[in-house]
């Protein structure tokens, strides 16, 4: 038998014509969103002023198992996917351990991650219907710079609303999204009602995803021709990201593999519910058993601290309630905190999942992801994101287990993106500047106490 | 017959198992290193003090074609290589050329270049002669990152003097240095007895790579089990980067595809060099007839308005004599040039070569650079390097004159890298406060007034 490449690309012929949606074949189903005032299910008809028509039908079916990709964002695919299949040679051998270690790389775009899998289809979608453009929110950027790019190729206007510290953390990233003729404004601004109110009640606040997302919500309700879209958290977003899974899942049949642990991070959902939605299929239709594990900040919990409850998705208050695992809709993390995964809630798929125990969840401290992230660079020669790094610190534990119990286990993982961006934050653990902080049971006592009553 | 992928990747078997030395099938060779004293040939012995042996002789050799890459190098290589050879469908379609444009993009790893091929090769050099570190320079940074990666695979220490004013407005560069455990020191810095010199004759400079080629030769011949290392230039750089063009050569022949046009940036020649390689040994042999064309920068125009002729390879003049279109060791670009390319000389291969009449030069100014980099990016969806972008702005110019006559031309040009660190430079183009500052005739004939008096 040949040796497993460094690298396995699927051919554009291989690449996958549909995206899978988990929905359908979950037993139980995830809530559905709620709308804020009523407590109803909200109607395609509620939705509509927010999302374009397409994404909304995606959102609510739970029934479709494949959604064919259109053309247009398909060609847009192949600019910069297949992605590969990576074998970590040089981490296994670093580490002295038999285990088999794969990551799915998805930072070799100018987004540098995965965000653009979902970009492209929701800007896809927008100009079908006609907008003239779309507004969003981003964190760390990575989902703001997916989405200038997709914009600019299907020609839509792009309003960027940033979480204020990172727009002044990052200004390369802000002058990325320039680049491709997108507006970025620091969020919470005084472009909005919401905004105004915000700075009102919070004047030195640095901002959060909530409250941004309140911003772009606003502005795109407000104006004509206008949609909102979101980069993570919702189920349309899990449906396109789908194709890092069953990119993962038919290179893995391309070189006669199977994974015994898959292993992503999570901060919506967006990257861990595309990685795993084949993987999940088979485990819950009992065709085949692993672990999958989720892996989440220790300054941002939601799956292993957080309440599973109807939240609001927003600061404001102005978007649908979703189920989920949630810190509270209040809940900011640590001015410290790096990167993103950073939402207080988490995708109503995923949580429902966990709930289910269909996965595993586990919270990791800010240094040592970035200890671990240090490691991979000099390793394996890619400088990752501070996001994906959660992962890379998980797979390499679970590698030194198999050191000691000699288990030759193949471990696959997401490796969402690069930390070309993210230097400062790398500044600071050079620099010893970096710490812990990790929220109290006060703290999250506190942020969940404003759950809204649902009978 | 099957439509040509985006992509068209080697499989590792694929890939080159050697390297090409040009200077083998060269008719004219190019013109020996001297001795900056005696004005003698360089002796390998001579060369040592400053240089690792196996480098020596790689640098030192006309005849032998093919130096095949160690296995330890040829490992490191398939950590990110073979690089893609693509097609730029989406650029052809909004240029409505009949041309068709392939690059080859060397951009897919963290130092975000193609400077790695040859950072590999020379740290693992290094390391196999049992040495301790090495010293080197680096002006927009790429060559520095590329070899911090190499230095902390091979386990070697780096010592990297860096331009002044790359340095301060690349904090994230040096971070990345850092991150894979080099040593960064701003350049003309009180390190060595040569940036003593030059800051006390000139207090305010913002360096040059001449300055910092001085101070890392200095830190190495005055270091035990130190040597120093050079990321362009050099022949032995030029034969480690033809996995370039060796590479570009066999993917066009899986395609069935023979080029028209060959285009490549030019600063020192490492890319250029690389990329042309098999195709100019075909040239010279009088199997193919292709056009080659190098673009330089107006500001820093070695080619097109610099004179043949022996000259000093560093500021400080403790370098070997080469005989290069230069523009006088003296000579520094504008402050406001943006990138790379901003060496005085040029290789001695591609020197003799254009000499020769093998291939054309041209010079383009900066704004028009980055117009042609914004364009590439929005439509081809790559960020691309300030200095990739000069070759982008030539094969756009060619493929738009095309569409004028018709013609179905096929062009490759080199994609060397990402412009993820250049958004200060970005920045300044959307800003409007970028300009194209050239070099007057006065200006020229002053750094050109100093060149050594060979017989």
């Amino acid at each position: 038998m040949n040796k497993i490449p460094y690298k396995t690309y699927l051919t554009e012929e291989e690449m996958p014509k549909a995206w899978y949606n988990l929905r359908a074949d979950m037993k139980t189903k995830p809530a559905p969103l709620l709308n804020p005032g009523t407590h109803q299910p909200m109607k395609a008809e509620e939705l509509s002023p927010v999302f374009c028509d397409e994404l909304i039908k995606q959102e609510l079916d739970n029934d479709t198992a494949y959604f064919p990709i259109p053309k247009e964002v398909y060609e847009f695919y192949k600019m910069y996917r297949p992605s590969p299949l990576v074998r970590a040679y040089c981490l296994e051998k670093a580490l002295g351990t038999p285990a088999k270690i794969y990551y799915k790389f998805e930072g070799n775009n100018t987004s540098g991650s995965h965000k653009l899998n979902s970009a492209s289809a929701q800007a896809y979608y927008a100009k079908k219907q006609g907008l003239k453009g779309v507004t969003t929110e981003t964190g760390a950027g990575q989902w703001g710079t997916a989405l200038s790019m997709a914009c600019s190729y299907f020609d839509l206007d792009c309003k960027v609303y940033m979480v204020k510290v990172s727009y002044e953390q990052k200004p390369f990233r802000r002058e990325v999204m320039r680049t491709y003729g997108a507006t970025v404004t620091p969020s919470p601004s005084e472009t909005t009602q919401i905004g105004k109110k915000i700075l009102e009640e919070h004047p030195g606040t640095t901002g959060s995803l909530g409250c941004a997302i309140s911003e772009a919500v606003e502005v795109a309700v407000s104006t004509p021709g206008y949609r909102y879209v979101l980069g993570s958290v919702l189920n349309q977003v899990l449906l396109h990201q789908s194709i890092i899974g069953l990119e993962t899942e038919a290179a893995l049949k391309k070189i006669g593999e199977k994974p015994d642990i898959i292993i992503g991070c999570a901060g919506g959902g967006s990257n861990l519910g595309g990685l795993i939605a084949p993987f999940m299929r088979d485990k819950i239709l009992g065709k085949a058993d692993y672990r999958i594990v989720a892996v989440e900040p220790a300054s941002c919990p939601s799956f292993t601290r957080g309440k599973f409850a109807y939240d609001f998705a927003d600061t404001g208050k102005v978007c649908p309630l979703a189920k989920m695992y949630t810190l509270g809709s209040n809940f900011i993390p640590a001015p410290n905190h790096a990167g993103g995964l950073r939402y207080h809630g988490m995708s109503t798929v995923l949580s429902q999942l966990y709930h289910d125990g269909y996965m595993e969840a586990v919270a990791v401290p800010q240094t040592e992801v970035f200890e671990a992230a240090e490691k991979f660079a000099r390793i394996e020669g890619i400088l990752p994101a501070p996001e994906s790094s959660h992962a890379i610190k998980v797979a390499i534990d679970e590698a030194l287990k198999c050191k000691e119990t000699g288990e030759e286990k193949t471990i696959v993982f997401g490796l969402t993106g690069t930390g070309y961006f993210d230097l400062v934050a790398y500044e600071k653990f050079h620099d010893k500047k970096m710490d812990d902080y990790i929220p109290t049971d006060e703290d999250l006592a506190k942020s969940l106490a404003d759950l809204p009553k649902i009978d």
